[in-house]
C-alpha cells in the first residue's frame, strides 16, 4: 500500500528485532501487550464524503492559483530556500512561488501509508488508508482537575497523563507534549518528555519540536531504545509541527522538519486557522489556505528525503463574532474537516484532522456537545492520525483529567461505530425470530445467549441504571464518576517493563545533555 | 416529489386559504412569523451511506423471508385482518405472513414526501426527500429542572415546553406528547395538548393516539382550527404510534392509525427495539426485523387510504448487557441508524429516526456525549422527522427543561452543519489573501468586513470567553447556563395570535366532550 519510496518498508516484528542488535532491546519489544484494545483501527465504514466532484475541483484550482499567485513565505531557513529554488519554485526573498503542479508531482514520493514502530512491536501503528490511531491532546500549559482546579502543568502531570493513555485500550499513540511540564527549565524538559514516554508507555510517542537541537536529542533517545541501525530504517518518534498562518513557514520549524525526515523519521504538519484572524471568515477559503499551506510544508520533506514519512494535518477553528474568541467543536469546522478528507485522500497522504475540542473550561455537557460534534467529525473525515483525541478543555489551555476519562469512553465507542453492522446470516438471526416469535421475548433465545457477551459496546462512565438506584448509589454527574475512575486507574498502573540497560542509558544521556546547559525557562 | 395519491397535492399558502372557508381562520393563519428559523432544513450535503450494495440486499432478503415465514402478528383488529387479506396476504388466525415483494408493491401509493400544514402556512412543513424536521422530545412522565428535581409533569409543564420549542428558531413542529400531564385524567387529557400545541404554537404537531376515540377528538379540533373541507383535503396533524415489538401491531394502535389513515391525516410508525429484548442482540437482525415491522404497518395504512401521508419510523437501542437496563446515544445504534435509512429511501418513503438520547439523569457530560452521537445519526442517515429532538432524559422517562434548552442549542448547530461548505469565488477569497499576505492578520480586510456577520453559527449556550473572564463572571456550567436561559425564554415568551373565535369553539369542544366523562386515571 506504501506510495515508492527510499525508506525501508515497514518489517515484520521478528525480522525487526534481528536488525535491533541487542538482545536487550530485542526481548523488551517482544514483551507481551499489557492492554485489551487493537494497536490501531482499521474502518470498517466508508468516510463521509460531503462535496461533489466539482467544487472539490475548484478548491483544488483555488489552491493552485494560491500557491502560484501569493505563495508561501518559508523564513530564516536559507536551505529550504534552495531546495525548492532548485525544485522549480520561484523565489523572491523569503517568498515563495508555486507553478501549478509542482507540488503535487513533488508529494507523490511521500508514502501513502506508514508503520511507526513503537518499542513494543505489538503496538507498532499503521498510519494511513484505512487506519485510525488514537493519541492524546498536545500542548496545554494548564492541568485541571475536579479537586484542585486549574494550576500549571507539571512532569508529574505529564507522567500521569501517560500513564492513562497508557492504562486504556482506547488509545493507540502515547502523543507528544501532553501538557507542558513547567516546573522544568524549556530547554530541558523536552528529554524528560521523551524519557517519560519511553519509560511510562510502550505505544508510540511524538518527540520534540521546539528546536532542531531537540529534534536530535528526540532522535537519539530513541536510537538508544530502537538501535540506530533500526531507527536509520524505520519510523519510530515523529514531530508535530505549525505552520505560522497565514501562509507563513518558520526556520524554526522547518529546520526542525527536515531534522525528522533526513533521519527517516516522521513529520505530522498542521496549520492552525481561525476563520477571521489566521485565514478568511468562509470556510472554502480556509480550507484553501489550509491545504496549500500544508502541502508545501509536507513537500519540503520530501525534497530534504524522497520518502520521508509525513502527515498531512488541519486543525480548523471558528470565533465568536461578537468577543474574537476561538470557538472550537462548532459546526463549520465540523463539515469543512469532511472536505479536507476528501482533498487530503485526492493527494494519497495519511491525514490529521480535528480531535476531540471545546472551549469549556469544565468537563460538562458543552465540553462534550463540542467535544462529540468534532471528534465525530475526525474519524468522519477519514483521519488516520486523530491528535487531540483526550483530556482537551478550555481552547486547549488546559488538560482536563476528567476530560481525559471521558474522551477515553468515547474513543471507546468510535471502536465499535467505525466497525459498522455486520451483515451475515448468523447477525441476520432468522432463527431466532423463528424460536421467539411474535410478542415473545429475545433474552433467554439460543442467539442471545450466544452472542450476549461483547454485542455491546459498554461505558466505563455512563451511568444507565434506573434513576432510584442511581440516586441510591449518590446521584453523581458523569465528571463525578470520571474524577474518581482516574484515581482509580494511576493507583493501579503498572509500568510496561523497560529493559535496565536502557533505562540507564537514557538517565545517562538526559544527565550528560543537561549537564553542560543552564536553564531557560521561556 | 410526491409519489401518485389519491389526495391533493400540497396547496401553497394562498390557495389553501381560500379553501379554508372562514376569513378569520385565513387571517389567523396568514398571521407573520414569530420566529426567526426556516419553516424546516433543506439538507445541502448527502447522507451518510455506510453499506454496501451487497449487504443492503442481504438485509432485504432477509426482511422479505422474516415478513413471509414469521410473518407479524395484528391483534384485535377484524378489519385490518380482512384488508391484509384481500390484499393478498396468508392469514391464519391473527398472523400475517406477506409474499415476498407484496408489501413493496403496497407502498407504491404512499407519498414520498408531503406537506404537513401548520396554522401559520410560514410554518407548514415537507417531510420526506431532503427535508429535515425537528420536534421536541415525546412520552416522558417526568419532568426534571435543576431548582426542583424530578417530579411528575403536569399540563403546565407541557405547555412550558411548547412555548419554549415556539420561542426557539431551531424547532419546525410542535411535537406531540411532550411531557405526560398527569395531572389530568387519562381520558382526558389528550384534548387538552391538543388544546396547548393549537394554542401556545403556531407550527404542526401531533394529535393523540392511545385509543381510536381520542384519534377523533384530535382531527375534529384540527376541523376546527383549518376548516373540515381543508382537514378533508391535505395533512394538518400526524398521530405516532409504536409496534409493540417484535412482530406484533396491536388492535388499539391498528384501528387508531386507521382512524388517521382514513382521515387523510399522517402517520408515524415506530417499533422500539431494545436488542436482546423485543430483538435480537445482533444489529443486521434488530434492523431486519424494525424495516419488517414498520414496512407491515406502512402498508395498512395505504390498504386503508392509497397515498395517505405515513413516516416510516425507527428507533433502535441497545442493552446493558450486565444490568439488562436499556442504554441510549451508543454507537450501535448510531451505525444501525445510518444504514435504516439507506434502506427507507429504496422504499422511497419519508423516513423518521434517532434523536437526542441518553440514559443520563442529569444534563450533564453523559447526556450530550450519548446525545451528539445519536443526534447526529439522525441527520445523517437522512431522518426527515426527527422526533426527541429536545429534552430527553434518563432513556425517556423525564423531559429536562435544562437539557431541552442544550439541545435546542445543538439543533441550531446542525442547521449550520447541514449546509455544509459553500464554494465560489467570493467563498475562496482568493483576493483577501492577495489583500492579507504572509503573516498578515485577516480580522480588518475587506473580505471579512464583508462576510463578518452570520460567517459562524452562534450558541446561546456555550462559554467561548478567556478563562478568568469565565471565572470572573461566576464559574458556571452549561447545566447553570440553560437553566437561566429556559426561565428568561418563558418570561418572554409572546403566544402566537389565535383567532378569538376559533379559541372559543376549541374550548367549547372540549367542554362539551369533558363534561359527559367519568374521570379515568390509568
Amino acid at each position: 500500500m506504501d506510495a515508492p519510496t527510499t525508506l525501508a518498508a515497514p518489517q515484520p516484528a521478528a525480522e525487526s528485532r534481528k536488525r535491533a542488535g541487542r538482545a536487550s532491546r530485542a526481548a523488551e519489544r517482544a514483551a507481551p501487550r499489557t492492554d485489551l484494545g487493537c494497536a490501531y483501527i482499521v474502518r470498517g465504514i466508508p468516510t463521509y464524503d460531503v462535496m461533489g466532484e466539482e467544487n472539490l475541483i475548484k478548491i483544488e484550482t483555488a489552491i493552485d492559483r494560491l500557491l502560484a499567485e501569493t505563495g508561501i513565505e518559508f523564513r530564516d531557513d536559507a536551505e529550504t530556500l534552495a531546495l525548492f529554488r532548485k525544485a522549480g519554485a520561484e523565489i523572491m526573498g523569503e517568498r515563495v512561488r508555486f507553478p501549478p503542479g509542482m507540488l503535487r508531482e513533488i508529494l507523490k514520493t511521500a508514502p501513502a501509508e506508514f508503520t511507526q514502530h513503537a518499542r513494543n512491536p505489538a503496538n507498532n501503528v499503521r498510519i494511513g488508508g484505512k487506519n485510525i490511531v488514537f493519541a492524546p491532546s498536545y500542548g496545554s500549559p494548564f492541568v485541571m482537575d475536579l479537586d484542585r482546579g486549574r494550576r500549571f502543568g507539571t512532569l508529574e502531570d505529564f507522567e500521569n497523563f501517560i500513564k492513562l493513555a497508557q492504562s486504556s485500550p482506547w488509545f493507540h499513540h502515547s502523543g507528544g507534549t501532553i501538557c507542558e511540564p513547567t516546573d522544568v527549565a524549556v530547554n530541558k524538559r523536552h528529554m524528560d518528555m521523551v524519557y517519560a514516554h519511553l519509560r511510562y508507555s510502550d505505544r508510540a510517542f511524538l518527540g520534540s519540536v521546539t528546536a532542531p537541537e531537540r529534534v536530535e536529542d528526540s532522535i537519539e533517545m530513541s536510537r538508544l531504545v530502537f538501535g540506530a541501525d533500526f531507527v536509520a530504517q524505520n519510523c519510530v518518534i515523529m514531530g508535530n509541527f505549525n505552520v505560522n498562518s497565514p501562509l507563513v513557514w518558520d526556520g524554526a520549524v522547518t529546520r526542525g522538519m527536515r531534522a525528522y525526515a533526513r533521519a527517516g523519521q516522521g513529520c505530522v504538519l498542521v496549520p492552525f486557522i481561525l476563520g477571521g484572524a489566521m485565514g478568511p471568515v468562509t470556510s472554502a477559503g480556509a480550507i484553501a489556505q489550509a491545504v496549500a499551506e500544508t502541502m508545501a510544508g509536507c513537500a519540503l520533506t520530501q525534497l530534504e528525503r524522497p520518502g520521508a514519512p509525513v502527515v498531512f494535518g488541519n486543525f480548523l477553528s471558528s470565533m465568536n463574532l461578537r468577543s474574537g474568541s476561538p470557538t472550537f467543536g462548532t459546526p463549520e469546522p465540523a463539515v469543512g474537516s469532511l472536505v479536507i478528507g476528501q482533498l487530503a485522500r485526492r493527494l494519497n497522504l495519511p491525514l490529521r484532522c480535528s480531535g476531540n475540542f471545546t472551549t469549556s473550561k469544565l468537563p460538562d455537557a458543552q465540553a462534550m456537545t463540542e467535544g462529540v460534534m468534532s471528534m465525530l467529525a475526525a474519524v468522519q473525515c477519514g483521519a488516520n492520525f486523530v491528535l487531540h483525541s483526550a483530556g482537551f478543555l478550555d481552547g486547549l489551555l488546559s488538560m482536563s483529567y476528567e476530560k481525559f476519562m471521558m474522551d477515553a469512553d468515547l474513543c471507546g465507542a468510535l471502536h465499535s461505530y467505525l466497525k459498522g453492522v455486520q451483515v451475515d446470516d448468523d447477525q441476520l438471526a432468522l432463527p431466532a425470530f423463528a424460536e421467539v416469535g411474535p410478542g415473545g421475548h429475545f433474552f433467554g433465545c439460543a442467539h442471545t445467549l450466544a452472542h450476549y457477551e461483547g454485542a455491546f459496546w459498554e461505558s466505563d462512565l455512563a451511568d444507565n441504571e434506573p434513576f432510584e438506584k442511581w440516586q441510591s448509589e449518590g446521584s453523581t454527574d458523569a465528571a463525578t464518576r470520571a474524577n474518581r475512575l482516574w484515581k482509580k486507574r494511576l493507583a493501579e498502573y503498572q509500568a510496561p517493563p523497560l529493559d535496565a540497560g536502557i533505562d540507564a542509558a537514557l538517565r545517562d544521556f538526559i544527565a550528560r545533555r543537561k549537564g553542560g546547559m543552564p536553564d531557560m525557562w521561556y
